[in-house]
């Protein structure tokens, strides 16, 4: 079924209508496809454009098909090119011919942009509220294991002692910042087009802002060319997921990283875990792996999408068409990396006492010792300078910060006295930090507490 | 110069100081890491770390070298990695050994970061007050356009009667949405993330609001290790820059179109096009031609920095560096663009009549004729086919709806009576659209005047 | 079914094998895992690791299984996560346990290498031959229409008057150069990884030259860390795709301008193009637009895999699973695609009178202008600006160079003469040109004939 | 200076100047443009389109531009838009109006394609032959670490034990594969596009091929049209360069997993590595984190040119422009990174202990005991599950393979005997391997070898 061809002397052949269809994809957006259409119906009986009695017949048939939808029992026919078609056809057999004035005031060029974007506001909310989930995680597990220290890296080289707890927050900070892109995205997805038609408007008395009352939405499009022709809200939604999946792909990094027999310092849980078909020891950290190509999915999607746009005349196109399956991948790739870290990190056992010991002998309170001495009124780069030579000659002599006498201290300067010893312990370097946000036992437990009343309150 | 070297029993190659090194594009940021190093200095005074006078004397000297670098006067040293080096070397000139104050609490690290929030905070309102001015240039031309009659095209085929007033609002609108985007961004970009030093804050008892209240942030960064770790405003920026490129890509194609010989929809001005060095007829579209291509520059830059960014654990690493010359090429290409826009649009002559006769006999309103229809109760799809078969019709016939008689038209139906020749006519079409946003007179007067008002109150 | 567990103490959970299962995608390779099996295992009998009956065996079941794929009988077991899996599990029903020996000096990391190289190699040469028989309709169409004359176009500009043929046979040659790139991929392609193992070899004493032998590779790979963790080749193949698409979206672009009622230089086919929904004149290149925007989805993968593999360490990582679904989405595109245009590219109808016409009046032949006042010795930078001359003074006089008298060219230069009014003509034009790949019709004619006996000797 | 401008009323306003100018970054291409000039000056003599004396004058004077820009006196003028213009205003002044013949069956179009192959033909060579050095480092490396054991890694998980060697020799394939698509890409660079003009070919009796000899060019472009709207071999080679950087992404994420604490493989040289301007004990991979990040400027080059070609309509257009600062930008990133290594991996210091120590222990030789029973006649399954438990069994106890009894052997199996406590050896694991292509030491050595006498042919 095709809802055009009266100007056609020929019908399109098999091929094009395969290349053109869309239906093995945009069913995704039949349940919307119908509620947009309800509202439409609903707003054009009190436009008086259609009767009561039709509106009511009209309405009714489309809860059955919604229905039929939501229970799986709505059979999607490969030859009705797209979704509207399909809902259009079945609408149709339930109504009989005052189907037909669903067209009335409305194009398929309007109609797929409501659909549109009524199923990605649904889906970025459920997104946002998955990452909120995963925000719990990182704040449970900073709390319980407020104890554990171990090495801070800057260049994945040993910088300063931290509290895992303070690493684990950064992640809640990142996830806080994917939430705000994405309700920013809802302001720009959440808009309503239809009337718009074609591309002109109608010259149907329609009231447009009744349709957007029904179907939740706070404003309406404001330019009926434009309608038609903007995308922006798939783009700037593939861009924020992007940002997301990169967040992920470093957290997936680290957990690779902390599970090699070299880093150590987490177990994942065997339930987690892959292993090999020929190396019987393995335990593969598979799923933060794919994880972190996923990235490359997103990313190639936004390239597609952004592709695809790049220097279309206004207005609707049939390149955009392309738009659905680059947001849908999309938010499978999300929502799949979401529910596994939100079932795997809770399971993820630290290993405090490898952690801890990695901060020893690592010369990561050499920054303690410069400050101990700018303290004492050497100049900073003086003091910088010393400290280096120190740390070599550690290294020379197999030495660590912690194990110098105060004999070999004064050996490079004078200033030092016996609690430097003190100093060097990477519990009191992290013990001694007092700014805010800093990895201080307090900032962090003020950062957990805060954070876990935000989100109490979300 | 450097700031680190004890530890190093050799120095850095001089392939590995290029190599690494960054003035050569970061020197950009000299005016913000003098501002954000004087506000550091004034939190150090009230922090009493260092005394009011150290404070006095260095603040003097960092104007100094802001004076000096406002006019043009400072010289950089290639010698000296990066911006914040090189300054840092021209205040031990001006203020001696005092100088290395600057170090206390503090690192490359978070400092970077401040430079470019608010270098990035000033060029986003540079570029969004440009976008304003673009906006008005629209707005303006759809005023004073509003006679001018053209074919909407979807498909790049003619669609429906608009105005072009319609059209170039639907510019507006885009460009409005461009704004809200970096106005989102603004907010990610506009956090104060200095005293997170080089990953795990200070043990110093700074006043790190106090440093964002004299730089005008009206937040801090709340993690010291994500502060470090964080790019996300960067991307995001070259993001909603990727989108915006991609609309004026849209326009750029459309002048090229319009300026062509087949469209001839207008003139572009002698002083904004250019010639051939062979063919002496040519007047070349260049600067939408480049317009155009430059969303390449933008949208590589985006995957340049989502490349950089994927996989890297925490904290800091010196990929990061990288990000930069992403950011300013960005800059520079929105920047440009805009700018010749905003030289070129005013100038731009539209010819009325070659528009208007454009819509002539393109069976545009073939759609008012099936709504004619559906008016006296024919069904919708009935409607939709038969107009088909009258514009095949005419087609076959070499004619058009509007020099179709009466008898022509009552061959397809009955119901078409003498007022169907009103009906066919192009302005007909447009004045009958009577919905919000669409492209009937009142309806984008309406536009015009809301978006002048809104303009007019930013 | 797993190929591992013994060293777990919990299986995975249900979450975790859906993600990491690749069994709805792999299934594809189903065909060719059997025929490297079957290779694998006559290696295994040959080097006497096992027995001659028992290859027997195993070859006779896998042949049945290869024919149960072939003949779409063959179940997949989503339960199995992967194709290698699947066949496995099904090779033990048929052949016992004796179905363990393909384990032998064989993972799955060297297998799956091999089935997607065999795999890519069948479907590039696919890829290859519909390219050929593209190009054999750009020089059938460029035969059939030798005598059509069109502008030439620069910056959308007319330029100068040439053959439509030369502008078909310009497609010839971009379709020339994407084989030369399928085949430079198909080098890199065909080489035989198997024997590489897990990542190290093996300690069986396998010929890894007879297997590449029976499945016909040229070359086996010499690195057995390196065959593992390599996937240039199918980068390089979506590199080459990328290519293509790009030259396909600039045939559509051309389509879809010659389509519209400006430029109208061509009828393309009912049967290949749609209509719309609502305006029942409308007949849109739908097959052109949907093919411009796939350049979209191959760059889009491109991007992908190239993310994916930045940064991997070496060997093996679970990210490189990802390859699979980006080199199958560009397979079928570029099939797809392919198919379209083989399809709807013979049944265009070029307008020949009006692509001729709109060469009149176009100033297209103002270089033979400038090139015949050199030829008398004029400077070409004089001529070039003389001639601009005369075409600002036609433009304000509404005349063209063709109706100029000679009078008129008089009044700019003496040099000219009567034979002027022959220069300026557009077929006078094309005849003029000489050298080898021009416009000129016996270059053009040449070029047809080369490209004919090229194709046949293919 | 213009080399347009007869057919204009104004002047293009100084921004559309500093928009369109090239000569900021196509400088570079000034010597292949004096080169490319004498070519065709050469040809036209011989056509006898000018004067013996014509030409030699021409020549000299080119030739003295060409010693001016070698020397690198040339001063770039940043009036004239291009350097074709700067090198052709430069010729008058030497050579007087005769300089303008040079525009004869010539125009820009050709001449940038012509300057740009001849450009990247030489970096293409000097890429290749510096990739070359490369290998000879990598080979090198590994035949003096040729006893260096460490684990083989799949998933960053050890795997098998493997030679460093066999290791490093992976690179000295990934980069010969590297060499091969240089090498392909230069095949379609190395075609001569000169006399094609404008678009449409010339009505000179020109001899390209004679051109083509000039400059040593084996083959000369086909079709004019398609010769000045090509940019293939520019995205094909930013394609290879990209599949380079990301192998060199590759190699730096190894550096610095090596060079961490936690791996402790190798001691990267002082000289290569940088300092922290606030912790003292840092020394930092800065070198291999900025080449493993400059893969992304790479790529982003190669979606920028993909974007700017999407979509174009033949033949050329402005924004083909954009091609050339994404190729110089690609090259200098390409050579950069190779100066980079070639001048750091010789003083990579491998810690062959901690390398060897990291074996000891690490299940790695599991696979033998497995294809130890399989010898003995377990089925691979078994064995594989039966060694998983051992492995599992170790872990609790706290034990490794090499330490555990026999009896502990034989309560898992009664077939192991005595010998299995060789078996699970790193060593013998290694020695075991004879397959062609794997980690054996006979293996590896002849891959050594052979790499060494290639590279002595090349």
């Amino acid at each position: 079924m095709k809802l055009w061809g009266g100007r056609f002397k020929q019908k399109a052949t098999k091929l094009v209508e395969e290349f053109t269809s869309s239906i093995n994809f945009d069913n995704r957006l039949a349940k919307y496809d119908c509620i947009g259409t309800i509202a439409h119906i609903k707003m054009l009986a009190k436009a008086k454009i259609i009767s009561g009695s039709e509106s009511k017949k009209l309405v009714i048939s489309l809860l059955k098909i919604l229905s039929k939808i939501e229970t799986g029992k709505f059979r999607f026919d490969k030859n009705s090119e797209d979704i509207h078609t399909n809902i259009q056809k079945e609408l149709f057999k339930y109504a009989g011919k005052i189907a037909e004035v669903v067209h009335t005031a409305r194009s398929r060029n309007d109609q797929v942009s409501l659909d549109l974007r009524m199923y990605l506001r649904d889906e970025t909310k459920t997104i946002i509220s998955s990452i909120t989930e995963l925000q719990t995680i990182f704040v449970d597990l900073a709390e319980k294991n407020i104890d554990i220290i171990m090495p801070g890296y800057t260049h994945l080289q040993h910088a300063q002692p931290i509290l895992l707890s303070h690493h684990l927050m950064a992640y809640y900070f990142m996830l806080a910042r994917d939430k705000n892109r994405f309700n920013c995205c809802l302001k720009r997805i959440n808009i309503m087009p239809l009337g718009s038609c074609a591309l002109a408007g109608t010259s149907f008395n329609i009231d447009r802002k009744y349709v957007a009352k029904l179907l939740g939405f706070p404003k309406i499009s404001e330019n009926s060319i434009d309608a038609v022709s903007d995308r922006d809200f798939v783009i700037e939604f593939i861009a924020a997921s992007s940002i997301f999946m990169m967040h992920l792909s470093r957290l997936s990094e680290e957990l690779i990283l902390w599970a090699s027999k070299e880093f150590n310092f987490i177990e994942l849980p065997d339930t987690w875990t892959t292993g090999s078909s020929i190396m019987p020891q393995k335990k593969n950290p598979d799923v933060a792996e794919l994880s972190r190509a996923k990235s490359g999915k997103v990313y190639g999607n936004l390239f597609a999408i952004l592709t695809v746009m790049k220097g279309l005349p206004l207005s609707y196109n049939r390149d955009m068409q392309e738009d659905k399956e680059n947001v849908f991948s999309t938010i499978d790739t999300v929502k799949s990396v979401l529910n596994i870290y939100l079932g795997m990190l809770p399971l993820v056992k630290f290993n405090k006492d490898i952690m801890r010991n990695a901060v020893y002998g690592d010369f990561s309170t050499a920054t303690e010792v410069a400050d101990y001495l700018v303290k004492k009124d050497m100049t900073f780069r003086l003091a910088h300078s010393l400290v280096g030579k120190i740390v070599l000659y550690c290294i020379k002599e197999n030495k660590n910060l912690e194990s110098l006498t105060i004999k070999e201290w004064n050996k490079f300067s004078k200033l030092f006295k016996a609690d430097i010893s003190q100093i060097v312990k990477p519990e009191n370097s992290i013990y001694s930090k007092i700014s805010e946000g800093s990895t201080g036992v307090i900032a962090v437990k003020k950062s957990i507490s805060s954070a876990k009343s935000h989100l109490r309150s979300e």
